[in-house]
């Protein structure tokens, strides 16, 4: 048995070497390939810190309208036996369960992935970035039945994946707040999605099954399924004045409280939640919503009272997704959307300095136990 | 960032608390509930073993009953969808990405997971266990353009595997080796697949989704896809004559051989191999492959004499499995088939005894970086 100190959840513990990301808690700063996540989320768009993710630098204007083309080019081939499963399984299938089940699908004619092979790995990581958003559209699409709202190539990113969501071409204003999100979720170190999808491309599996993976703990209630459980919270709650006792009811029957808190931030603000903040009010300003807006605040101020405890991102990008016209079960996918930029990058970083993860364990069991004469098959 | 030493690949780290099973290298042993797995595999049946690692002892004979007939009432149940989906893809579908994507399908209807219902779980484990044979065998017959043959509820879930994939009914003997091996690759520990799965249903999310990531971990070269390596390995080498020459060559270009070594054996034999190598030579007997073994067992030979490595379980099991009249490319589903009983024990007590897993990092790259004016999207 292993002399190594047992830490549940492996809290603490260093599982890779990155040059991706870093939560620095010393300086309230999240470090995406050496710059600060907000700065990133002020100055560029969602596609230009995506290359950065999966490339180490920020984007020269040739190389951006490169990377735009590819996707472009890649989000109009979604193979079209996708669109049957969904329709086959219509609103059977839950959101993120259509996620996973196309992404593990799309590895059709491209189950010979081969690791070492860098330059193919990058197209089939851009591929999978591309077509994410267009199988999210595509699944609610068929899921509500309504019909889909084909990929718009004059549209950015950002303002096509809302148009292919809701079938309405967003205000300037709308798609930008909602690039912002997407940059403020592309990426975070290692979280349990993304060590799901780094353990899983250890054994030199392809990348399909590495972001399956990574879809199927992103659908937990403890990780990506905190933003929706946040909105269910705000609808049920229905005005500011009712969120102090609806919270403080919460908390005297030790009841789970979504959107506060975080396993590596503790006690410390979010800085993702306070921009989110801030772009909250933007966006009620051009669209109203001064009530939902006034609940968030009035939650906010209980916790921290009450119990110390900041908002996190999940908190004030529920809010912000409801008023861009955004299905509440699309939050999660919509993260997932968001971090297959990072995921992306992980991938391949894991591939050109592999280790099996194969760790150990703590055995409690009984040891030395033999059949009786009676047992047996 | 944690202070905590870094170990490549968690190499040596306890990932859990466990009853579930141990390798005691001390004793050469692998445990399982108490028990040696090698006194199983002589003892027991599959099913037997199973129960035993779902529940904790072994069954008596009416709760064997009851379970058999969960399973067949289970495996007259698979989703017409998957069927559908199987024909659509056809032969462009792996068939582990088949797996894969159908483990995933299979959510449909079972959207509303909750950790907390342990009876549900329950259930939901066994129909998992039950379909995944269904599913790698429907695939198969879809993809080899055969007609699916249905499973049969007269015969025992061994034999009823080797039906529904190869449309033979098998000899009492090829059933009695099929069903021991399934015993000894049903659990292991905690290698990468396993950990994928246990990762995964840490962030609560249901286990189609913990079991899909284990699906898309096990597909890896480095894992589950030793088996069909060494079979491609012994194709290309066809007779044992020829074996010394190839595996020099082969070790002297320092490429990885299949089927030999183990993260956690290292340099002591695999219990599991030393058995299979006993049921190769029982099944020769019955249906010739004297060639076949004879190579193996040069092989053996050669990589102990050089390199003082044994043949691990896969390396064996390869040429079992093609007497057997199995397609290569089902030989690591048929591994993830058996280790579904493991990893329903896993997933069970991952879920009653839960903390995220949600590990840090080293970081290596830059920081303090600050976008110049140029940059801007």
């Amino acid at each position: 048995m292993s002399e190594i100190e047992y830490r549940p959840g492996l809290d603490g513990v260093p599982a890779v070497q990155t040059r991706i990301s870093f939560l620095d808690l010393e300086h309230e700063q999240i470090v995406i390939r050496g710059y600060d996540l907000i700065e990133l989320a002020e100055r560029l768009s969602y596609l230009e810190v995506g290359y950065l993710l999966l490339r180490g630098e920020v984007p020269q204007p040739a190389q951006l309208s490169a990377l735009e083309a590819t996707i472009r080019r890649q989000q109009a081939s979604l193979p079209p036996e996708l669109g049957q499963i969904y329709a086959a399984w219509g609103e059977r299938l839950h959101p993120m369960d259509a996620l996973r089940t196309g992404i593990s699908a799309l590895s059709a004619d491209h189950g010979g992935f081969d690791a070492d092979n860098g330059e193919g790995l990058e197209d089939t990581l851009i591929r999978l970035w591309a077509l994410v958003p267009v199988m999210i559209a595509q699944a609610h699409r068929a899921r509500t039945h309504h019909p889909f709202s084909e990929p718009r190539g004059d549209l950015p990113f950002a303002a096509n994946f809302l148009w292919m969501m809701t079938g309405i071409e967003p205000s300037p204003l709308a798609a930008r707040i909602f690039d912002r999100l997407l940059i403020l979720y592309s990426e975070h170190e290692m979280p349990n999605s993304t060590f799901a999808a780094r353990v899983i491309a250890s054994s030199l599996a392809d990348p399909y099954g590495a972001l399956t993976g990574a879809v199927a703990a992103l659908k937990g209630p403890l990780h990506g399924g905190a933003n929706e459980a946040v909105m269910h919270m705000l609808q049920a709650v229905g005005s500011a004045q009712a969120m102090e006792a609806y919270l403080l009811d919460r908390l005297k029957a030790k009841a789970r409280i979504m959107g506060f808190g975080h396993r590596v931030y503790m006690h410390r603000p979010d800085p993702r939640a306070v921009m989110t903040k801030a772009l909250l009010a933007e966006l009620v300003r051009e669209k109203g919503g001064q009530q939902l807006q006034a609940m968030c605040e009035e939650g906010e101020r209980v916790m921290r009272d009450q119990k110390g405890l900041y908002p996190n991102l999940d908190y004030y990008a529920a809010p912000v997704y409801h008023l861009l016209g955004i299905a509440t079960d699309l939050f999660t996918p919509i993260f997932f959307a968001a971090r297959t930029a990072g995921l992306a990058a992980h991938l391949r970083e894991q591939y050109a300095h592999n280790r099996l993860f194969r760790p150990r364990v703590v055995y409690l069991g009984p040891r030395g136990l033999t059949l009786r004469t009676g047992d047996s098959g």
